[in-house]
């Protein structure tokens, strides 16, 4: 069994080693699309595709059961799942638990299986992002690896100026 | 050291193989870009970026040191360097014979290796994909996991009948 | 004289009708122009072209005096009229309310006529899928063929799942 | 039951007329998809596709059984499908005999239905382009409407001056 | 010494006139880039690239040492410096106060310099359109060249028909 | 009065100069706009936009009555001219010998007038771009700022690098 997982993963959060663990354990394979793929350098997308890719290699360590695919936004909706199909390999299953993932997929006629829900506080995104540009502390909602790997790039400091920007 | 390695993969046959072999004895990691990501269906392209991907994984046995990433056409030269750096992790030499290529990571001051030579008339994506519509025996020129991929998705048949248009 | 309506029918109601009759009586062919036309699945629309190109034709009695054309978006308002008389066959005179498309229209010399203005309560697509997401009763502003129609196609239930994601 | 029948109509001749009617006779209902629907003023699609539905539309009598719509080039195999799919109501047959549309369709799970094979020398639009443009009697190659309409918007001298340009 | 300076004078205005001349002051010649070149006819972005550059050309005394260059939004930040670098000539330096772009320029290696800040009240494209929509005085905010320009275009009456629109 | 005259100027040649004198005399100012601007590092269109204004601007003595204008191209000839208005300012009449370009501005009601032809031989892009492939002499066809520029930006070397790629 091969299973499928997108997500944006600005930043890869501890949240989302649970998911990729769960999956793991119900499947041979798993494929991690990364969506967004070609945005960077917002709010929304501080850090690049290549980023992503790198904050997800250096916390996982299973990697060979594990298969990284950058995936576009389309912005066609009605295109997307046939988007997604044409670019990674084959899978069997979806995990999801965003409302339209979910729903396009489904209407595709693609088994669905929904996530835990941990606590959305702690294991979201936004909230970290949030985080980072306060200047409040972060430290402990990644793996130390993402955390070194931003530091790292200075991906801190860029999100606190993208912060300033009214042109996102 | 982290490599790139930047080809279309149609199909991915034992030439390929020789060069990641030789490129994974000279640096830890590779990166393998799939070129032309988004084409399928046609002479030059005749297989999707998905099935590129199982191609590859199932020739390939050490996949912990190897990175396949999916990159589009821009259609622009001048930005596509800059493009694949921002899909893929950070790498630190390129390895290409393709004199266009070549000529575009130099202009933005990357290191450049060339790869061996090997005959041009077996290990040659564009003859095997013509020895397939001609229906000649293509089955040393790739190995034996690609072989049978592209006859389990009926590729060879795909190839055929895609040659028989003339919208492309 | 034949006259072009432009409009994004998400979905098509009793609104749309009264405007298709009124042109149709002042002119001897309308073209209906259906505006986004690549999108779909969102909250501003949710339904694709196909779907209200279906909405249309079960609707109208009078089939042979309208022409329906998918408008997509480009983008670029400067371009929009052009591409628009790109796509569809010549027309004589435009009806519009909507500020933007007047001024497109008037500042690339067409002939430009106002709709009379209905209860904007009743006849209006965006309090209709407000409705239909809240479960309130939306069964009197549409046709009852569009009516039959979503519900036959579960647009209704697709409405309301896209409205809890926060992707849109 | 509802036909799909895809051409790009540079520009619509008697054997599309053929075409027609044979499938009109078997099915409801047909979709006359426009291809390359963004193109004009070339060599292969000199006519633009607000032209092409009007040579249509003047030639077939019973329009209300037919479905006119626009279909743009994707450039994107894999997705071209979904894409018609999105854009055209639903249908439950296609009619083609080209290897590429076939292919497609088929690998999507399409029924598809081949046509008639008319005389290629008669029927055929490279044949009457390349006519029009050495100044050749191409009178009888089209319905009188379209051959009148060509004429009234000058489209043989435009397709004459086009084969002038080295640009296409 | 050749400096870039990006904006995208919705409207050109007196603070833009002092940049332009402070920076010709420090440097021999000035690429005036104009930004989100495509787009027109919104809230933000009234005017066409055309009358951005007719406005620019009509106050600007020295135009032999001024280069104007429109720059398409790409919408993809990480590409934007090299999209850039490849339409205009060579520059030495970049000017500029908004963060992302200050960003954007230092991440790949740019010599970046601030502008002096003027009053934000007086000096502010956003202010000025909000009075030209309200009907209030905003003549004084624009050079006389500029004013006389928009007059004779009706871009006043253009943008207060845009606010109309709830399409932007 | 302001003239447009539009090419690619791969390379800007003895020819094009012949031309920008001649229209300037006849006119006021001139808008040279760039084709295919987003271009380069192929067959056809080698240099780069800000290669090609950097070659004009150090050949054109009279800069304040030029203005340089990137032209990208669309693919989609029908939206051409409206593209060509919506990035250049106003002028009043277009110089062109090219078939399809003195077509579409014809068909949109413009003046166009043509320019005196050269020797094909001497005063040709194709020709001279052929000729730094071969390594024959190119110098004279060339005025001596562009020679040396193109020697500076190693541009010649460039060209014959390019011609050894398949891919283009």
């Amino acid at each position: 069994m091969r299973a499928l997982y997108v997500g944006r993963f600005q930043p890869f959060h501890r949240g989302h080693i649970h998911n990729v663990k769960k999956i793991l354990e119900e499947n041979d394979e798993l494929i991690i699309g990364i969506g967004s793929a070609q945005y960077s350098h917002t709010l929304k997308n501080p850090f690049t595709c290549g980023e992503r890719i790198e904050m997800i290699r250096r916390t996982i360590d299973d990697l060979s059961r594990v298969i990284i695919i950058p995936i576009t936004d389309l912005h066609i909706h009605a295109l997307w799942v046939r988007h997604v199909c044409n670019i990674v390999p084959k899978f069997d299953v979806v995990y999801s638990n965003e409302p339209l993932t979910v729903r396009l997929f489904k209407e595709e006629g693609f088994l669905v299986k929904s996530l835990p829900l941990y606590s959305r506080d702690f294991y979201n995104s936004t909230k970290i992002r949030s985080k980072i540009i306060k200047g409040e502390n972060w430290k402990e909602n990644v793996p130390k690896e993402v955390y070194n790997f931003i530091k790292e790039i200075k991906g801190d400091e860029r999100l606190r100026e993208i912060a300033k920007s009214d042109k996102i």
